[in-house]
C-alpha cells in the first residue's frame, strides 16, 4: 500500500480518503502502525463535523432517508460523509445492508462520501474502525458525518456512543410496532424521526407521533433537549428540512450550554477506558493457564460448587502468578 | 471474633446469621478468609429462597411496605430476611434509610431477620456484601428474602441483578411522577406496585395504573413474563396478598419454562466476570507507573492531542511492562 498523502486527504479527495480508511481498516500490523501515525498527524484537523447516528430496523427506509437528507445536505453546500456500521456482515458473509445498490444518486455527488461497512472482530468491534473512519472523514473536510447502522447486538448503543445526535427511524404503524422496540432504544434517541409517512400512512402517524411522544416522555430525564418526533416522507422529499432544523437548532443549544464539548470529551474518555478494559479482557483470555482454568471455573460457579467471589479471585491469581 | 457454629446457623440461629454476616462485612483480611471458608461451607444449603428486590424513591412508602409484606409472610408460616443495599450510607455518615425505627412490628417477629445496610466501598460495591449476606440468609433456612434498595446510583441495577423478581415501588399521583421515573429502571420492572392506594388517592391511581402499564408494555420486550401493575396501600394492609400471589405465579412459571434456573446461572455468571474485571481495574489503577501516566493520558485524549486508541495502548504497555 502506498503512503496517504495528507495535502490531497485534506482538500477532499475521496481516493486519499478511501486509501486512508483502507488502511486504519487492515488488519495487517504495519498498517495498522501506519494508520495510527496518519490519525495522530491529522487529528487537529478533525472534530468540526456534526456527527448524526441513525438507527431503524431493517424496512424503515434508511437508505431512501439518507439519500434524501444527504442530497438535501449537498444541495446546502455541505460535504456528507455516509458511514455504516453493520455488525451483519462478517456473520453471513453479506451485509443486510447490501451496499452495492443503495443510494444512488447520493453516491454520484462530488461532495458525498460513503463508505461501506467494515468488517467486525477486531478490538472495539466495529465502532473502533468506525470511530477512526469518522476522523479521517472530518480531517478531509466534511461537515456532516452521518453514521447508520442496522441495530444488530450492540451496534446501537455502540453509534449512539460516538455521535453529537441520534435518530431512530419508525414506521407510521404505531400499535404493533411499539412492541418492537429495542430494549433501551429509545432512551439513546435524540428525536424519532417517523418515515413513510406518505399515501395512506398520513392518517396512521399522527397517531404514531402522539404515542412516540408520550414514549419519550416517560423514558427521558430532565435534560436541556426534549427528543422530538418528526413525520417525514424520504420518497417524497417531504419534512427533509424539518429534521435538518432540529438538528441546527439542538447543534445550537448544546453549544452554547457546553453541552457539546462536554459529551465529546466524555466519549472520548470512555472509550479510552472501554479500549483499556478490552485489551486488559484480551490478554487475560489469552493467558494460557487462564485459558484452562476458566471454563472449569464457569461450570464450578454455574453448578454452585464455588461462589462468583472465589472463583474471580482464582482466575486472578493465575494471571498474575 | 469467635468461630460461627454452622449448625446454630442452619437452625435459623438469629444471632448466629447476624455474626455470620458480620464476619463477611468485615475488612480485616483474617476475617475475609474465614468468612469465604464459611461461604464454601454453607453453599450446598444455599439457592432454596424467593430473592425478590424492591426499590423506590423516598417518601414511597418501602419501610411500611416491606413490614406489611413482611408480616403477610410470616403469617403465612414463611421466614423472611430484609437486607438493605444503601449506597448512601457511606457518604454522608448516616443511612438515608433510617434503620433503627423502621419495620418495628417486623422486627419482633421470630421468622424475620432484618440486616441494615453495609458500608460501601469494597469490591463489588455493597453488593458484593449483600450477595454474601443473601446466601448465609438461604443457609440459615429463611424462605423469601426482600432486598431493599433507595436507588442511588446503580444501586437498582445491582440489586436487579441478584435478584428473582424486581419490584418498583410508586406513588399514585400519576402525570408528574412519571418523568422522575430513573433512567433504565423500567425495563428491570417485573412489577410496578403503587402504594399508598388509600383515601384520596384511589381515584388517582387508576389513571396511573393504565399509565405505566402502557409505558411497560411500550418498553419491555416479549418475555414469558408481562410486567404488571399492583395497586397496594401498604398502611392499610390493602391488596398485599395481590402482590404475593402475583410473586407466587411468576415463580411457577419461570419454574416450570426454565427461566428461574437460567436467571441465576446468568446472574453468578456474570457476577464473577464481573468481580474479575473488577479486580484487574483494582490491580491497574493500584500499579504504581500507571497511577503516574494515566491521568495524563486521560487529558491528552480530552484535549484531542491523542486518541483513545492510542492512549489506551500506552496504559496497557505500561500495565505489561
Amino acid at each position: 500500500m502506498s503512503k496517504i498523502d495528507t495535502n490531497s486527504l485534506f482538500s477532499s479527495d475521496r481516493r486519499s480518503l478511501a486509501k486512508a480508511i483502507t488502511l486504519i481498516e487492515s488488519k495487517l500490523d504495519t498498517h495498522r502502525k501506519e494508520g495510527q501515525k496518519l490519525l495522530e498527524e491529522v487529528l487537529p484537523k478533525t472534530g468540526k463535523s456534526i456527527r448524526i447516528g441513525i438507527t431503524g430496523t431493517p424496512g424503515v427506509g434508511k437508505s431512501t432517508f439518507i439519500e434524501s437528507f444527504g442530497l438535501y445536505l449537498v444541495s446546502k453546500k455541505f460535504k456528507v460523509a455516509v458511514l455504516a456500521v453493520d455488525p451483519s456482515s462478517p456473520i453471513n458473509g453479506g451485509s443486510i445492508m447490501g451496499d452495492k445498490t443503495r443510494m444512488e444518486l447520493l453516491s454520484q455527488s462530488k461532495s458525498a462520501f460513503i463508505r461501506p461497512s467494515p468488517t467486525a472482530g477486531s478490538l472495539g468491534g466495529v465502532s473502533q474502525k468506525t470511530r477512526e473512519s469518522m476522523l479521517l472523514c472530518e480531517a478531509a473536510g466534511y461537515d456532516v458525518i452521518l453514521i447508520e447502522t442496522v441495530g444488530v447486538g450492540q451496534s446501537e448503543i455502540e453509534v449512539a456512543s460516538m455521535v453529537d445526535f441520534f435518530m431512530v427511524l419508525m414506521l407510521p404503524n404505531a400499535g404493533d410496532e411499539l412492541q418492537g422496540i429495542k430494549k433501551g432504544i429509545l432512551e439513546l434517541a435524540d428525536s424519532i424521526v417517523i418515515n413513510k409517512v406518505d399515501g395512506e400512512s398520513i392518517n396512521l402517524a399522527s397517531k404514531t407521533r402522539s404515542h412516540y411522544t408520550s414514549a419519550l416522555q416517560i423514558i427521558h430525564p430532565t435534560s436541556f433537549w426534549k427528543p422530538e418526533v418528526q413525520l417525514v416522507s424520504a420518497l417524497e422529499n417531504k419534512n427533509i428540512d424539518c429534521v435538518w432544523d432540529m438538528i441546527n437548532r439542538y447543534h445550537k443549544e448544546a453549544l452554547k450550554n457546553g453541552e457539546f464539548k462536554d459529551k465529546r470529551t466524555l466519549q472520548n474518555k470512555n472509550w479510552m477506558m472501554k479500549l483499556v478494559g478490552e485489551m486488559l479482557d484480551i490478554r487475560l483470555k489469552e493467558h494460557p493457564q487462564v485459558k484452562i482454568s476458566l471454563p472449569t471455573l464457569q461450570e464450578d460457579v454455574t453448578k454452585g460448587k464455588t461462589t462468583p467471589y472465589l472463583a474471580a479471585k482464582k482466575v486472578i491469581d493465575t494471571f498474575f502468578e
